[in-house]
Order: structure tokens, then C-alpha cells, then sequence
């Protein structure tokens, strides 16, 4: 994607579709009624071209009619606005240990969920089937015929190559690797399947839910591994080979000594992901073999716990300072299983941001908890599918099936 | 700006102006010929909508008409295009000891030229009275009227307030802070003026012309001081308060002792830049205050100047590593003058970024010299200012100018 700042917007982009009933929507999701007469002032298009493209739009159940406008004679003139009830989304989190599976409408409201504690260790034919069920059942608690499903969204425990939806030799993913998830869902529910990163969905999903209006936002989530999703000037980047956000193996001062899964040394993740921070209490003679016995530990006063994801907010909030230097947000969020034990990963963050951030960076900068916690990656999944299914090629296309079916 | 992947776009910059002369130039940008009737149709707006707006387009002389269509019987149809000299545009680059201010088309060509050695301590009145006196001069030498002048951009070696154009705290530029640049410049020259930070600009200019297909470039400049300008989904990136992109106050391992002018201890530009490298061979009993020495002992084979350049782009490499894990870029421009001394920064740099960062985001990265040299910052200026002005809002706006004048 192109920017005015930066370079010439690609012409078919920036004029091909100017009269296209997908771009006249792009009025409507604003969510107030609009007239013809008023869409046709507004865009320069003719009457007659707005009454068709009009049509069209209500044909297809995005756009309804919503009552009449006042008008100076004559029959009065109707009005139309924006339907998000119009279709379904379906919204997946596959975690390492759970997958969570949502039915929403177009902005984002949940109506139904499933959750199951399964392994993405047992494979995409498994955990995909299982989405796959729980979608056919949730629309039919929630009496929502398929052919109203727009489209889904997943996230998954690793890289993704955003382009296809495949994963790209992702760590704790065993058999995933290059799997071909849009085609496997297709089969079953032939409709656009959207895959990212399970951190870069978290992003977009809690800056939707409660940071609309901020446009460089960081979140980071802190579990069994360490990850984060960028969103820059409002848009999440992923880079160009989707692996933006790979905070986990940055490399920390402490942790020169300290052997990583991937080969080097001293990153992030081998020193304050909750596996490593139990790795190193049970050094120390600590029943304690997961994030979650950590802040069990903690949360019973145990002090070496309680230094421990302390030390391990320091080591995330140099990263986070580097991160505060280069990218300059807004608002960082933290979250995952082990920062959501709170105060003392927190506390660590904080301390070392704010020492080591310029003042220039920080005086506006906000560390919060992620707010929409296990939901995050619904949440974000949704809005990835809405976005693509509302914009004004996907209304297009909604459009073509609409008038083919 | 908001994204398609991560929010709604707002709906008056999608649809609001569908049908004005701003947009229908967008499709004219691509720089080949168009008839009425082919606007029209890719349109979909009324004949006499476009006919309107076309007039409007030759009448202020952005766009000309270039010969004949083959028509199927009658008078042959008119061709339309883009016409990038119709406009001046002033680009400066105002560096720590050196004014550049050159014109250019608005496709960047260069029509005239002049450098002088100043140094911005002179303050803004001074500095800026040598770019103004250099733009009569330069357009009474190139024959251009000042009143087809598009616009100013200029480079600030410092941080910029982007709303505002004003510096903020820049360390090196005593006088101007808060300064109002664009107010200063306007009064003799009444056009848009848009002032940014250096190296945002010298990525830009690099991208501009030599890297216009790559969405994720990271330009780095290691001179006096360190920065960088960041492009992210083909956008220049900012961040929230305008200080993306500062690299030089980025921890270093090597650093624990080294005190920086920010304050804090073990940051890059305390290691890394020209000056830091002068002193810590000054130290060693060399004759070096700058980094144009260093440059210079190191090309007559000084085995210490050379050692240390390697060790620098060691340092930097070492955050350049995050920086490749933070962001995934495909291309790494390195500028400035110490890294234009070449391979010993440049072997440091890729020694410790390929060793460090993960396989996944080096496989198609690039790691490369600056191509625009000198000229980089001058470039990216000119293409901030033709950006604007060519925008839909911007063209809106030239319209009205035409019309009225």
C-alpha cells in the first residue's frame, strides 16, 4: 500500500473505481443515513448512477433503508444507511494450548463461542476440523444461515506469509509448516479466510475494541514466548516477509550466557517468556515448570517469584526501549498469560522505559494491560475480516455473489 | 491515515470527493495519455463532469494536451497527461554545516543548484534568509516565474513537530526551537512550506529514486550524529510525537561506561557516530576531531582508524539487528558521510546484522550504501513537496489558485 507522503497513489487504486457501488459504501459505513440526493452531492456521480449502485447495495442486505428524510414537496425521499447485522464472521484464536472460536456481525459484536482446551501440537487437520465444527454450530444456535457468513479470520501460534495464510516454519508448531489453512477451510465453508500472526490480530483486535483513535500502538504479549504486533500510522505492518514484531530473540544485555531455542544467544524470550522464568525458579529448587506456576508462586508471596518477573519486566522494558526510540506509539499494551499477573512485570517495564526512553518519546507515551485480554484474538480476527469484506473491492464482490445467487 | 487492514477509512477522504478534479487527476498521474471519454468510462462519472474537470486541469496547466486519439469516425479525440514541469518545487537541505537548496520539477529533476558551507548555529533568521535569497536567485537563473512555484520542503538536522514544521528541542540547532519556519519562509515565499527531519527526507529521496517498488526500507545516516528514517508499507513513519526513526540513543552492550550528551550512558551515537570515533582515536594519541578524519586516516591504511570504523559498524549493526527483527525491512540504505568513507562501517554492519537476526528476515534483505550521496536529502524534499501538491486536496487547492488568479 502506497501513501501520499511517500508515493503516487497507484492509479487503479486511486480513480479506477470512483464509481463503483463499493466505493459509494465507503460513505455508508459511517453509520447515518444518507439520501440519494445527498450521496450524489457528495461524490460528484450522477443521479441515475447512484440510484443503480443504490440498489444494488440494498439488494445484497449491507444496506437498508432506515426511514424518510424531511422533504420540501412531494413524496418523501428515503434514506439509507450502513447494516452490520447484514452477515456473520467467523473469528479463530489458536493458541498452543486452546483454540477459541467466535460468530460476530460486521463490527465486531460477539453473538456466540466456543473455547477448548486442544494442542496446535495435534496438527492443522485436527484443530482446523474442530473450527470447523464449532462454526457449523454456532450458527446454528445463533439461526444464522452459512450463506451469510462473510468470511474468517484465524490467528495462529507463528509466522504466517501473509499473501496465502500459510505458516512459515513456525516453532511450536509441529506438521503446520507451509499447511495449506485457506484451502483446507474453503472445503468446508467456501467463503475469504484471512490467517495472520496470533499477535498482529491481538493488536488490531484490542486497538479496535478500545483504542479507535490511536494510530502507533504496540502490543506486546508476554507467555510462553515473547511477540509483538505494530500498528503504525493506523495500519499494522508486518513487514516484507510478515515477520515484523519478532521481539522475542532480540538480544538482551543479561542474557549473554543464556543458549536460545534459535540458536543464539542472550534473546529476549530464553530470559522473560514464563517458560524461561520457570526454567530459572526450578534452578533455584521451585516447583515450577510454566508461566502459570510462576505467577501462582507469586501470588502467594513467594519473593524469588516475585524478583523473578520483576528481573523479567526489566529485560522486556529494554527491548521496549528500543522499540520507544524507533517507533515512538502512543501506547504500549502488554499482554499474555504472565504479564496478565500484573503489577510486577509491569512495575519492570516501566521502571527501565522511562529511564532509558528519551523525554521527547515518552512524555505522551501511555503502558497499559491489555484490556481485552482472552478475547484480544477474536476480537482482531473479526476486525480483519470485516475490513477486507466492507472494503470496496470485497463489497464488490459481495455485490457479484449476491446478484449470481 | 488510516489503513483498509485496521480501521474504517473516513468516509469524507473516501467518498467525499469522488467526483472532483483532485481525484480525476490522480489517474492522470500515471503520466500516459487519456481521452475524456476514457475517464469517463473508467469513472463511471458523467461525460460532463469530466469535460468540467478537465478544463479545469489545462486551464492551471498541470495537465496538456498531447496529440490525437484514433477515433472510430468525426473529429479525432483530444489526449490528455500529466505535465510534471508545469510547477517548481524548492527543496533544502539544511545539514550541521551545509545549506543545499536546489530546484526541481515535480518529478524531481533537478533544475538548478546551490550549496554553501553554513552552519545552522547561526540561527533560523540567517539560515533561512540564505534559502530564500537562493530560491530568487535560482529561479531568476532557470527563467522560472516564482508565481509556478508549487512549494518548499525542507530537512531540519533535528526533531520537527510534522503539523507543525517547528523544531522541537534539536540539540544541535541552538536558536531554533519552536521556531517558525514556515511562517518565516511564507512571508517571501507565500507557497506551501514543508519542513521535516533530515533523514525522514533522505529516505524518502533514496526510495524516490532508486528503491520505488520496496514498501519496507530503513535508511540509516551515520555522520556527527546517528538517525534513521523509517518507510513501512511504503509509508515515511513518524510515530506519535515525530521522533520515530532515533537510533542514536538505542543502548549498545559495548557502552555500559560511555557517556552520552543525552544523559544516559551507552548510547550508539556515544560510540558509533564521527565524532565518538575521533575521540576515542584521539585518545589513542591520533590527530582526529571528526569523522571526516577517521575517514581520512583510515584511507591511508591507519590500522587503529580503520579498526575503529569496523568496530562502529559493529555497534550499529548490533541495533540494526533489532531493528531488522522490530520491522522486517527488504532494504537497508546506509548514508552519511562516515559510512560513505564505505567498506569498513558497511563489513561491521552486515557481520553482526547477518549473525544476529533471524534467517526468516535476512533472506531477501539488502544491506546497502546510499546511491543519492549528498543528494538524498534534497530529493526526499522535493518529493515531499510534490506529494502534496499533487495529492487530490492539493490539486483542489492549486484549482482554486488558477481560477482566482
Amino acid at each position: 500500500m502506497t501513501s501520499p507522503s511517500s508515493a503516487p497513489p497507484a492509479a487503479p487504486e486511486a480513480g479506477g473505481g470512483l464509481g463503483r457501488a463499493g466505493d459509494l459504501f465507503q460513505l455508508l459505513r459511517d453509520g447515518r443515513p444518507w439520501t440519494r440526493a445527498e450521496l450524489a452531492m457528495t461524490t460528484g456521480l450522477a443521479r441515475s448512477t447512484v440510484a443503480g449502485k443504490v440498489d444494488l447495495l440494498l439488494n445484497s442486505g449491507l444496506v437498508v433503508s432506515v426511514g424518510e428524510a424531511l422533504s420540501s414537496g412531494g413524496r418523501p425521499p428515503s434514506r439509507f444507511a450502513f447494516h452490520p447485522q447484514a452477515r456473520t464472521v467467523l473469528a479463530v484464536d489458536v493458541g498452543a494450548s486452546h483454540v477459541r472460536v467466535a460468530l460476530t456481525d460486521l463490527n465486531g459484536e460477539v453473538l456466540a463461542e466456543r473455547c477448548a482446551q486442544r494442542t496446535v501440537a495435534e496438527g492443522p487437520e485436527a484443530v482446523l476440523g474442530y473450527v470447523v465444527d464449532s462454526a457449523r454450530k454456532l450458527l446454528a444456535d445463533s439461526k444464522r444461515p452459512q450463506s451469510l457468513l462473510a468470511g474468517v479470520g484465524i490467528g495462529l501460534p507463528g509466522p504466517v506469509e501473509h499473501a496465502t495464510g500459510r505458516p512459515v516454519k513456525p516453532p511450536i508448531m509441529p506438521g503446520w509448516d507451509g499447511f495449506d489453512v485457506v484451502g483446507f477451510v474453503q472445503r468446508s465453508l467456501p467463503v475469504p479466510v484471512l490467517v495472520d500472526n496470533d499477535v498482529n490480530i491481538m493488536a488490531l483486535g484490542e486497538r479496535a475494541a478500545f483504542w479507535p483513535g490511536v494510530d502507533d500502538l504496540l502490543f506486546i504479549k508476554v507467555a510462553t514466548g515473547i511477540g509483538s504486533g505494530i500498528i503504525s500510522s493506523g495500519q499494522l505492518q508486518r513487514g516484507a516477509d510478515g515477520t515484523a514484531g519478532d521481539l522475542g530473540h532480540v538480544r538482551v544485555a543479561r542474557g549473554a550466557e543464556v543458549l536460545c531455542r534459535c540458536g543464539n544467544v542472550g534473546c529476549l524470550e530464553a530470559l522473560a517468556s514464563g517458560a524461561a522464568v520457570a526454567r530459572s525458579l526450578a534452578a533455584q529448587g521451585l516447583e515450577a515448570s510454566t508461566g502459570a506456576d510462576v505467577v501462582g508462586l507469586a501470588s502467594h508471596g513467594n519473593l524469588a517469584a516475585i524478583q523473578a518477573l520483576r528481573q523479567a519486566g526489566r529485560d522486556i522494558g529494554e527491548v521496549l526501549a528500543t522499540c520507544v526510540n524507533l517507533l515512538n506509539p502512543s501506547v504500549i499494551v502488554i499482554g499474555g498469560s504472565v504479564a496478565a499477573a500484573g503489577e510486577h512485570v509491569m512495575a519492570g517495564v516501566r521502571e527501565v522505559v522511562y529511564h532509558r526512553s528519551p523525554p521527547l518519546a515518552t512524555t505522551n507515551l501511555r503502558i497499559v494491560l491489555s484490556r481485552a485480554g482472552e478475547r484480544a484474538a477474536v476480537m482482531g480476527a473479526s476486525q480483519l475480516v470485516s475490513q477486507h469484506v466492507l472494503s470496496p473491492a470485497g463489497v464488490e464482490a459481495a455485490l457479484a455473489a449476491a446478484s449470481a445467487g
